[in-house]
């Protein structure tokens, strides 16, 4: 019965007329992100919780030819053991995203909304900055301060409010893996140190950004993009990250 | 009763078939500055004056999905009082640009049409790369002559005519502060220190620019970016940015 | 009567359904030029000749929004004048482009059927860099070869084929005036004296590029943006413009 | 007889409906690489092999708006003669291009189903820095490791998997030459040289990237554009781009 079949792989989650549903949602945001320099060449993604469910990009897809009958979604409650996944609707014949642990920990430690990884350049070149400073520098943390697009980011998690003009946003970087699943426990590490970023940087790779809403998420990965590639502007003009004005 | 609703929050104020009503025309260029980097991540705005009416693009907004029936309306004869506004149409669930009182000083001190507010990285870098600039130099005022874009610039206020291509452009630097309403005294103080100038930059922060009519404030605006821009690569390429030419 | 008053102004000259109509192909380049970051702040134009009838897109105007009534016309063989046009066709409430003896003077030199004028920030650095370069370099001369990209450019007027890979492409400099229209005699001048160049650099100002069609002019200033470009991020990189390959 | 005439230029094997028809197909890949720079004035090119028929774009046309109709059709099967190629279907008035040999060439040698042609100048300047680099460097191969993006590339000819993060990329670069069908000879020897390269990049003009399906491809190529753009900001920032991290 073909009502029967549809049922089976739930395409019911990813079909709405409603704009702001995830699986409408996500390839919209896919294709702003690829016009950006974000998800070049299929890499990086988004995913979006609802309550219990999670909306997922799938792996090795053009980002900007996304439809959302291409989303994965899995129940967050259902997911008991770590290394294997179970989805309650797969698009047929595509893989889905090595990020999915990674975007799950965002979800299940801080509550998250909604995640973005990104490719971007200017993340990247952060990254190779730090890794290349002298070895007096922190390189596993960029730091910058007394730029108003800070403004662009909440306090922390579980904490009302804004960041102010003044604080100074750090961002932890964490090293890159040769498989990205691997990556999720030196990401979960890098939460539990820097309880209140919303952002983890991955060498050589990328960046990881989250927020409670879509809003917050996006809101976030935009100001930070915008400052990393401010910061990677200052480097090439000798200006320093970090002032002492207050 | 519905009308009644309607009536009390004076929607009517921002529904307009016209494409060139406030209410559909901010929404229209927020949208083009998104795409230009000026308002990333729900930073920067604009604000249209028509007669007595002001329209303010909202706090927080994603500023290219940005729809006329977000837009705030007040009535300059209304505000009496520069530390509380009076709305005549508030968008529900939304909340009142922190620009706001920097737009209106434009509009009551120079009788601006238009104020645009960008927090375009090239603003941010020249006021950086003063800020940064040997002893000797001033390091709240960026100049630039003998670029054709100048002539982008009208005189100044009251003033008939463009600048012409020998002519030094000014534009003065404020501090950035905490909370950007804070911004308002400094920017006044620079209207008043520098009559002529049709826009302020603010440090580590952006640029406020207007002009008597839309047409006028986005040309500036453009212009603005442009040598903002220009300027930056001239630096990092070694080149003054005044000449003696003439 | 309504259909005198038409006649009189001529408006049928911009009224066509067909997309390569110059009225209509204008405001269509024009668009694409303001992505392109040409025509900022109302700077630039593009004028096209259909036989004896020049079209001129008009003087400050936003160039993403131009419309085809907004569209000049002139009939080549009325203007015996230097000093004075003869409009057939003019826009109400607009004014006539600066530019406009500029483009006529590649459309009656050197029977070009369309004139690109850029503000690009490429073309002024060019310009910029050549005044800076040391006493013993030419500094109203950008010379390139040995770039693929040359091979977009013709080799000259009335000459068959386009230049080879190995060809230096030389586009003269002029110097900028506060008048643009006084750049005309320059202008001439360098026609003059480069014959066979489809361009001419305006320091601190941009750049003139002509073909002898609409398909050719953009081509050209296409290449000619690509290549100043590319020369802007080579000067960055230690890179000379000129090499000995053979 | 109509249906005779249009049997005879074939013209339906550039007529269908669905968009994934590689008529249809090579028109929107090439509007989307003019946004990105690589098929700037009518440079660059893109085919597809569909089995033994291959879809070419024609020489010297606005690469942002070609047509179906102005797509050439050959069948690899009736090319017998190296130096002259048989069309199955030939647009009128338009030339084909001096590609279609190196194209040929990913398609015999390789068996790739699409082969894409930029002129990036994030690709010339990386063969430029290698041209003017030490004398102990190989200046005929672009080499880089440990970046994520390097992923979006598969291991080589008829090998499963795609290149690891630790992997280093290398890409063959070949001189250029006046006439481009010339270049078919280097292509073939780099291509024989590094069997499992998916590119070759020619001195100051370009790329060629190709893959086993459209999707591989466009992946391929926007991999290698994002790393050649990094490599040079890596350069500019003094980054290294190779590293003994494993």
């Amino acid at each position: 019965m073909a009502a029967q079949a549809s049922t089976d792989n739930n395409d019911h989650l990813v079909r709405s007329s409603d704009s702001q549903h995830p699986a409408n949602l996500i390839p919209e945001l896919c294709r702003k992100f690829w016009t950006l320099g974000w998800v070049t060449g299929t890499g990086g993604g988004t995913s979006i919780r609802d309550d219990d469910l999670v909306y997922l990009a799938p792996s090795g897809v053009q980002k900007e030819l996304m439809k959302s009958e291409d989303i994965y979604v899995l129940s967050l409650a259902q997911q008991t053991d770590p290394k294997s996944r179970i989805y309650l609707r797969s698009p047929p014949s595509l893989k889905p995203s090595q990020c999915t642990p990674l975007f799950l920990a965002a979800f299940t430690k801080r509550g998250a909304g909604c995640c973005i990884h990104t490719h971007s350049q200017w993340a990247v070149l952060i990254t190779l900055l730090l890794e290349n400073s002298p070895q007096s520098q922190n390189k596993n943390l960029f730091e910058i301060n007394n730029i108003e697009q800070i403004k662009g980011f909440g306090k922390g998690f579980q904490k009302q409010g804004a960041l102010g003009y003044h604080d100074t946003l750090r961002i932890p970087v964490i090293e890159n893996t040769p498989h990205e699943e691997d990556l999720t426990e030196s990401l979960e590490e890098a939460m539990d140190k820097y309880p209140d970023t919303y952002a983890v940087l991955v060498r050589r790779h990328g960046v990881y950004v989250w927020g409670e809403t879509v809003h917050k998420a996006k809101t976030q990965a935009e100001s930070l993009d915008y400052l990393f590639q401010l910061a990677v502007e200052m480097k090439k003009l000798g200006l320093p990250w970090l002032s002492d004005i207050s």
